[in-house]
């Protein structure tokens, strides 16, 4: 045993294990090989009862991927390797002379198998990762509609800038995530089907003086795997790899993105949120009393690790010469398979901590208020402003702008009283009546758009927020 | 002058600095100011004759772009000076005090006004570098339907693997040319409008009592600039720069793969290909008699700067912390920037490239032939297995693998013989005949569906196999 | 004009642009052309008189740098057509026909030439550099030194964990400026000198009958420069270059590292530093009232692009193919010198980030009050468990855990009088006098080895800690 | 068990496994924790007999590597439940009542840990690395002497240039793999000791009334472990960990410098070199006559996978926030194993490639015949321009340029004829004579300091140049 995840606690989950692991790799590359023998058979290019002997040959656990692991030094790919125990299988069970040797790998090339095979893994691993990032957004729209109304500060550049309402802030964490879902969504996963040098030399041989063609065969091979057909061969053209990288980085990043946030404002200094409690969580070796935002931190460590991880998918695609290169292939698994990887681990985390938050609406409040009335400012300057006649020279925005200038010479704690009186000053109350003056300073006053922005949202992305509980990918091995 | 491309010179060209340099940033901020103002007194928001003037305030030329640059250090970006000098000139040239200076930037931020500008930007670019990219296939398709039959040596991992043509190379470099264009051409740009803090809290303010609304707003901005509407803001989300940065990246792995290939095939020892010759291009500062394939080696250079740039943006998008970043926003514009200048001057030199490709079939004939009969292996293999009866405990398939073994004993001069006389040996006339035997060691008859294939690729990308000549970016600033 | 720094103000000063600039490019290829004639001349390989000639065409103001960018295109690097212009010079400024023209890159292939201008651009600016680290250095230590027992809170994963000092996060902050420091510091750029392949031909043949030989020119142009000496060409071997985008990237990791603190410290949640201000910085396009914290803000996007540019230099490293490689030479270029800009701007902020840094003692003492008494809860248990019995099958550990879990359900505000009461219940007053607990409960009783840890890194960088005060660099410009 | 190497062929090996994978991480946690027992028992700070018990319970083979990564989601990192494990293996174990657990890790925290266990994984992987670079630099140094006489042809931008030796090109990959491996010689691997906060708090109350202090403690298990000293904690400065990445991607850049080459040169067309052959190395999954160079394409893989992992520890070095960090830290642990996996198993393949190469002498010549007599232009035009008198209004120089253009028109094969014919009537005999002009066409006559070159090189390394024969890492393991 090599790597079980040991320096990877983001995705040493079971289920990603199983979906990712070397075992899900080797049986990816068996139901390749077995769906192809099933193709042939069907085409009448194999003999009857092949496809039966084949797939039956092809049960994972009749193989030693570590074995065979080793072993793929030799022609650089654990498709040569496999291929020979395979073959041996095939014929132990061939009992009845079947012949189905004859269907094993007949016309493809080890790339074929190979990209065929990530294509599956990753169709699987994005299909548990959609059912996480639904049961995220699933959350996140909960909350956006719960907490429409509930006031906080909005920041820029880690300053305070206007109010703003945690039910935004949540609904904004949605877009990232239903965006990133939705460009998972439409992605395809081809089937690849070549041969040697990408002339299907081979399957033109094998089907000739038969009603199929290599095409006729490529297209009943992905329909059998319940991959994308593809045109003609991409074994030199990598834009459906490099995109897939780049999606499962976006996973990230909108991640990435939920995580920064959550690390701040459950900060204790803040206190605007914190992580769900679960046993066993959050502990710490040294400090009894600590309690971690670790699904944050894990989450965060698999968002920095998503741009070198896509990074070397382009390198690899820039460097693809020839028919099929020397090395930028073997360039693309590891950094594909650590990207499925990061971002299912990094999405079960995400989920249960979108329907597990604690939000704590007083804390919100009590940063709102620390912000003092100057947040109002911009707010009061478009109201009040047209309202002023120019004086000593200075326009009605000039004289505001003096006003909180003025404002920010006070302490703090003063800046409340001391911008009101001020603003006082400097507008008489024929002008501006009191009652106009303190709704104006109230936050909730100036919230803009910020709930119809919300509905927008989350009407932009309809099957992203009303998912069916059940959609459970990770959730279902953490229970 | 800091930076005209000295050390860049595969994006040194007017075109890239016209499209991409800090005037068309700054030419497009204006534009964005400008357009804002139009769609403000549209609305009536804004006294009638305001957005003329903007208008004219807005002309690129009366700015100093680096000292805008220098004074950007004051608030974080270019927007703050650039506007402060933009609000002298409105005042200045607003000789009938129309007021127009209220039409200025109004609820705006300067992220609005950046992200939109950089939008422009891009879409500007993207559209140049289209017709460069269409150029380039509609050359790359001549090439293909004009070698469909041209024979050579197709390789994989450096060695020969099977018999190939040129014609499908061609077509393959089409393919990844063609998918990413699509890519680019599928891409939105959208206006941005949030707001200080992504509210549109001022908007709102502006629009009350108006029959206009912050969003009407934007989709009028969005019109009047020719961009996509954005259902919300996305000043935090940031899906389309990384997607953008993504499809450029995509362009030049394409063109580092395109390149990848000249390079080597135009070496001496290949002699297949040759770049275009043009006066003063490919000459060493050393060595009279070099010619240098200039176009290729620089193109490759933006081929391996992409991945960083691409990454950058992701490294980025993961750290959107607040409602707007603490950095992460800054981060993303010189890598922008600089993916669009290397994707648009290297599609230059890749359409120069593929529309002067000098070909070589007697070179491509002589590497073919060098291969030897080996390279008709798997064909034979495929043919003859079947028909050989188990021998000294071997199967047809086992006899021909020691064939195979057996003439690569012999000096690689005497293979060609040396095989011929062992498959004679192995494989009785009577059930394969001479002139069987020879069809088989003919490399022409093992070509597969080497021109179907080409034919299913352009007809993928019926738009870029057939542009219009006049469809000149780069080309027309080369003239 | 084409990039002055529209899009990058963290590095948009005249200081940055002088020595990084285009111009400074320019001008190192000509001084190492000139410093190659003198050396020439005084081997007496070059005609008397033939130095001062060439000296003097070499004063950058006589070359046009956006015109010869744009004719780098056709040999593909700048030293070509910047050659053909200076010759032209030499020969107009030969008035005396001493044969000025012989002494103008004669041996040398262009590669040596930008490779050792390349070499005196990163010197002087890593000179300039150097100067801000130990100017920012020399603030951190005073205040490492000044805040010795400025009590604040320590905080991990984002939670509180112990008490700590002001002064020793100075001095950490230190340590990481003066580690990458002295790592600069240890570098050496040396000089390249190879001729057209490598094997030193020309050199040889010009040397030939002369008592001076290719090495003993290349260590006289070294000398003549102020470079390292090379044992022998480095074409295709970068370290030098990697190793500099190393200690480039390791300078912007500690400035990143800085600000990452400064911006979470100067939030108004925390109030415990803010940024010095200054005229017209941190100003908002939008909010009258903000004071962004620009400089943190500009030095954090310099330090998320550090990575994707060192990456690159690696990217370049690994394809350095054949005796001069076919595009991995030219993709360092643009690489390097945005490193050295990054790295040069971002000091110059940080410097004065350091300088004028706003200590608030009282809200680290706020700060570290919210924190409680459970932030002494290691202490107590590392005093007083060996103290306690086992009770009820738990021993003194186990027993302080149950006080610490049971403390935490009581209400933040209530915890430090019911961990001093549940202290108190579990320790008898014999075992443990109150006065001692109280000692126990006092932060500023358990600071470890804090100063004696400052102490110890400020004594590791002795130069570091008391650089003279006039060694000012982006200093000086801002001025 | 998850990732065996099935997609990383590079480094499946099984020393690559033993030296990196999960359970040398975990034998290297419980070396410290057993390490630290004994240094506590040695300063009177642990019961006698505590550290013997303890080194029992730290027998790696005790612990269930995939169990602890699983349980490491808790608390983010995989020493607390490992030290879960440990202490109830030391309770159990300590049946004499010694009191072992107070010995386990008393007044450390996580970091510390896992910070010293990744330096000593990173020792010990080093080692067997540098041994295998040192394998390998003694195979190149011997090929560089051995060839130091065997022509070739160099090349630049993928041309021909100049005559270079193989020689020279072996001593120059030499110099690649022996600065990356002084590099590494040079890296210190420092112990990590600060305690929860890094003041070292637990460890002064340990320590207190003993003659130990928290820094005599930290030397002393620096000494026992055989790693560095450090002079303060580096909680939150990476430089030794990003500088370890810069060294690994130092090693793997240069791998792929001379795979790169390698690759090219035993190309059908150049036939220069070829792989050592092995038994079951080089097949195809489709065609049974091809031979690849199996370890040239995956130590490529590897060499395009260095610059994201290094670039990955430069993004978390930026991030290190606060006293211990909310993710940059978890971020490094993945890229740095990689990195460490990576450059052993690509060194492996080098240092088996260097000892096994083939080299054909004869293919260098036909290629530098190939070039033919324009190759020497160059240093005919240094020798012989000037010879000239001005003719024409054309100097020397221009007149042997004209020679060349001329020439270039020819057919390639007639090329040399040609070239002679035309040096003939524009130098007369008694200015160059027949022998003189022969000597300056000979490759051999024009090979500058080719070997003076080398022979620097090799003695700018002796220590790499001379390795014993006996320093065997990779190799054993391939036995």
């Amino acid at each position: 045993m090599t790597d079980a995840g040991l320096l990877s606690p983001v995705s040493a989950s079971p289920l990603v294990g199983a979906l990712t692991g070397d075992r899900a790799v080797l049986a990816a590359i068996l139901a390749v090989e077995s769906g192809w023998a099933a193709v042939l058979e069907k085409a009448g290019l194999a003999p009857a009862g092949a496809a039966a002997v084949v797939a039956s040959a092809a049960e994972a656990g009749r193989y030693d991927s570590a074995d065979i692991a080793r072993r793929a030094q030799g022609g650089g790919n654990p498709v040569i390797p496999l291929l020979a125990d395979l073959r041996k299988q095939v014929a132990a069970l061939d009992t009845g002379n079947a012949g189905a040797g004859k269907a094993v790998h007949t016309s493809l090339t080890s790339q074929d198998v190979l990209d065929t095979a990530l294509m599956l893994v990753a169709r699987n691993t994005v299909e548990a990762l959609l059912a996480d990032l639904k049961g995220t957004t699933t959350a996140l729209a909960a909350l956006a509609e719960q907490h429409a109304d509930t006031l906080c500060v909005g920041r820029s550049l880690t300053q305070h800038s206007l109010p703003f309402t945690f039910g935004l802030r949540a609904a904004q964490w949605f877009q990232g995530v239903a965006a990133a879902g939705r460009y998972l969504e439409n992605l395809e996963f081809p089937v690849q089907f070549g041969g040697a040098a990408g002339t299907l030399a081979a399957g033109t041989v094998l089907t000739s003086g038969s009603s199929a063609t290599p095409f006729s065969l490529a297209d009943a091979l992905a329909s059998q795997l319940g991959l994308a057909p593809a045109p003609a061969p991409w074994h030199t053209n990598r834009l459906a790899i490099t995109s897939l990288g780049h999606a499962l980085a976006a996973v990230l990043d909108a991640s990435g993105k939920i995580v920064a946030d959550v690390l701040f404002l459950s900060r204790p200094e803040v206190g605007e949120l914190a992580e769900p409690r679960a046993a066993g969580r959050g502990v710490s070796s040294a400090m009894p009393q600590k309690q971690n935002p670790v699904l944050s931190v894990l989450v965060r460590s698999a968002a920095l690790q998503a741009s070198g991880l896509a990074a070397q998918l382009h390198v690899a695609a820039a460097n693809f010469n020839d028919e099929r290169p020397d090395g930028a292939w073997h360039t693309e698994w590891p950094a594909l398979r650590q990207l499925l990887a990061l971002a299912l681990g990094a999405a079960g985390h995400v989920r249960e901590l979108a329907e597990g938050l604690q939000v704590f609406p007083e804390g919100m409040r009590r940063n709102l208020d620390l912000a003092g009335p100057l947040l109002l400012a911009e707010g009061v300057g478009a109201a009040v402003s047209p309202l002023l006649e120019d004086k000593d020279g200075l326009n009605g925005k000039q004289q505001l702008q003096a006003v909180v200038d003025q404002t920010l010479q006070a302490p703090p704690a003063d800046q409340a009283a001391t911008y009101r009186k001020l603003l006082r000053e400097a507008v008489p109350a024929s002008v501006l009546p009191d009652v106009r003056l303190e709704e104006l300073l109230n936050p909730a006053s100036y919230l803009g758009e910020a709930a119809e922005i919300s509905r927008r949202i989350l009407a932009a992305y309809p099957d992203f927020a009303n998912s069916p509980a059940d959609t459970d990918a990770n959730g279902a091995s953490r229970g």
